[in-house]
């Protein structure tokens, strides 16, 4: 159903910190970085493989965003979640509810990208996963 | 410096278990179940996004890898490293220790998909950071 990894969080305490390995000592350029109220983060973009590659994101979130900063306190820094790009996020949502997967979501969510919805780490092996249906 | 993402990896208990739900609930078709002796672990390569896509990899240590059981135990299923390909793996491992980051490898080692080496997580702002330049 999903038909590509469209990218790959991860959580940091502070962008231009983190900037300072993926795109100074990497070499990733990052393509846009922004604030994303609705969703109480900053972001940087890092593409990677051209138009059809998957990309980086990393994610700072801001000071009123309780849940991510309580996972960084607890977890720290590093992976967070793996999003999948696919056609139909109704359809997704609908079908992966009748499969009894723990869908986060009643409904697909406005995301940075698109309408998109999480399925607890509970039914993907400890993965957050997010499913991304991407509005141009 | 990196050309694109290559892998995400996930760890596991239990591949069959695991493809119950990245097989059989999300519908993504593995491409290669196998023992990867010299790793001590099974990989299930789930790949996505035609050829220039990016794959998943479902891995489960086998009894006798001490070090991915450990981490297991002690943080449970879920995303474990990330892998970029880059074209030549010697260059950027020379690139990387002259910047001062943290290299796990002194010399390129032999991975599943080429030579490879890691980055320690405290380098990378908590992840485990594999480079690979793929050998056909």
């Amino acid at each position: 159903m999903p038909r590509r990894i469209d990218h790959v969080a991860i959580i940091v305490h502070n962008l231009e910190q983190a900037l300072t390995f993926y795109r100074d000592t990497l070499g990733i350029t990052p393509s846009e970085i922004k604030e994303v109220p609705t969703e109480q983060v900053r972001i940087a973009f890092l593409p990677m493989g051209g138009p059809e590659g998957s990309q980086l994101e990393l994610i700072e979130p801001t000071p009123s965003n309780a849940s991510l900063t309580k996972f960084l306190t607890k977890r720290g820094e590093g992976l967070h979640h793996l999003c999948l790009q696919v056609d139909d996020i109704d359809s997704a949502l609908n079908d992966l509810k009748a499969k009894g997967a723990a869908v986060l979501d009643e409904q697909p969510r406005m995301a940075a990208e698109g309408r998109a919805i999480f399925l607890h780490p509970k039914s993907s092996n400890g993965v957050l996963l997010e499913l991304l249906e991407k509005v141009e």
